[in-house]
């Protein structure tokens, strides 16, 4: 099994799966402190929201392993901290990691005891999430029917997470029970994590898998050859909109006007209960370089303006169904998200 | 105004615009033979199926130019008119442009009087062409609301036809009479010929334009950003399903949910009345390498396999109108394309 987030006690480090390499390479960065961890998660060596979070709970440890024998370990650690949540000032996940693990040593007399708590948590997270992902994995595959082609959006995969995926997670799931058929991956522009990451993982596992550009993807639902749509989620509202990669909103009106299931697996952490709708949910316009350097046009053309929207809004009535590892729930049919949420986080 | 085809009388040369260097250089290759056009078709320099016919008819020229001075020239100017001819096979404009020129001079019974008709016959394609295009900027530009914010895909533009554009001739013409208010273009993968092409000829005629990713339009929309698309056309059937580059579907689709007009503006010998329905179409699956090489991978990930179509199909149901410069077809409506083909061609 794929695993781009491994934790070696002996030493200690955390060893990282390098994706900016893939899929020319494999390379393995070996962060022995809290501080190269922090930086393997700014440069997106690690990406994906349960990814960083797990990094940032193991970077968490090294940070007390460096500071075990200062009289003032506690704020010693604390500086590191704030050095590991700089690291991506809007990662949800990575805040969550390190608030989740200050708030149980708050109590610890010594940073031996903290050592051994903290280490305890981030073992706890990385298990939870792969456990989280093989649960929504089971309830997203039975949803498929027999010898299922699926279509599938940017990377929610192994490498987004602590292993197995969410999206890629039911895939991988229903491979191995024998519904899947094959999967269509989108290339995913600008940042091309379907070309790059999602085909080269499904390969890796041996599943059948056909890359397609992101505009292809309504001619291939029209010619008959998708059966279902799977992708992730950065967010959810409390009526079930989705924030997901640019590109899924127009998957899910061709998906709805070829009748095709459109399907969302993701975290129970993702659902946001607080956000009515996803109108609430504001969308960053990222930099242009990411459009114009597929072909090589570093500084653009002058006078061209450009929008380069990270994620758009799915409107629940287009969902059919959210798997979490809570449960699936049914948005087009009114089906609100309350109870597959998690309980609120510290 | 942006011509990117020039025939010089005196040398005699055709001077091309080199589109495989776009935007990054303005560079002419001048063609002084027949074998210079051929080529410059072949390597896509020229590109945009009204500008290879142009193109054609002036290597035709060319070519009678080389054999004026011989006995056999009949049969020398055969020869290089099979070698034009399979400058790219496919090529529907090209063929149609040899063919016509062969018969204007079939009665010739001196080079010198088939090369004054040939030249007459170029001349005349070159510059019908471009009124075909002025009168579709004409019919197309009535079409807009006050202000009018446009999303086009890929490239319809001057540098595809004789000058002025198909559906960026109706920007050019609705930008030039107050009508227009800006531009939205998708980058239009896999060849970028939105990117590359049509920003770069609207931000040189000072048309205001941002540049998107394909897979943003349709949250483009949902945000109420676009008022109209317009797109061209490779193919249109009687009953006006259309063929166009791959992406138009997904935008056709987009556009109706979002209650946004659809129109197809192109020229009337795009038009085959023999065509019931789209399905009779058969679409062109490309090399994968167009798709792998955005990210630098020549050869692609060792067990994905590509689906790269060319094209896809829009059904007439989601095209708002057709405008060729014959005048307005509406589709949607149930009207066919019957009163606005060509006459048969040759």
């Amino acid at each position: 099994m794929l695993v781009p987030l491994q934790w070696e006690e002996d030493k200690p480090c955390l060893r990282v799966l390098d994706q900016r390499l893939l899929p020319g390479e494999n390379r393995w960065l070996v962060c022995e402190n809290s501080r190269q961890v922090a930086d393997a998660i700014h440069v997106m060596a690690v990406r994906g929201a349960p990814a960083i979070g797990i990094a940032a709970a193991w970077g968490v440890v090294l940070a007390l392993h460096e500071v075990a024998g200062r009289e003032d370990w506690s704020a010693a650690l604390q500086e590191r901290l704030s050095q590991l949540a700089g690291a991506r000032p809007t990662a949800v996940n990575l805040h969550w990691a390190i608030t989740a693990t200050q708030r149980q040593i708050a109590g610890c007399e010594t940073a031996a005891a903290a050592l051994a708590v903290a280490g305890r948590l981030a073992a706890h997270i990385q298990a939870a999430d792969l456990a989280a992902n093989q649960r929504i994995g089971e309830l997203g595959a039975a949803l498929l029917p027999e010898r299922a082609r699926v279509l599938t959006h940017c990377n929610t995969g192994a490498l987004a997470t602590g292993g197995h995926g969410t999206a890629l997670g039911v895939v991988r799931t229903a491979w191995s029970s024998g519904r899947l058929q094959s999967v269509m991956a989108t290339e995913t522009r600008p940042w091309l994590q379907g070309l790059r990451l999602t085909s080269w993982e499904l390969a890796e596992d041996g599943i059948p898998v056909t890359l397609i550009v992101d505009s292809a993807a309504a001619a291939m639902m029209q010619a008959g050859e998708v059966d279902a749509v799977i992708i992730g989620a950065d967010r959810i509202t409390r009526r079930g909109d989705v924030a997901n990669k640019i590109g899924s909103y127009a998957l899910a009106l061709a998906a709805r006007a070829h009748k095709i299931p459109f399907y969302v697996a993701a975290p129970a952490s993702t659902v946001d209960v607080s956000l009515e709708s996803g109108e609430d949910i504001e969308i960053e316009d990222r930099e242009a370089g990411e459009i114009w350097r597929a072909a090589g046009l570093e500084h653009g053309i002058a006078g061209v303006r450009t929008r380069n929207p990270a994620f758009d809004v799915t409107p629940a009535s287009l969902v059919t169904a959210i798997i979490t590892e809570n449960g699936v729930s049914w948005p087009a049919s009114g089906e609100g998200m309350e109870l597959l949420a998690e309980p609120a986080r510290p």
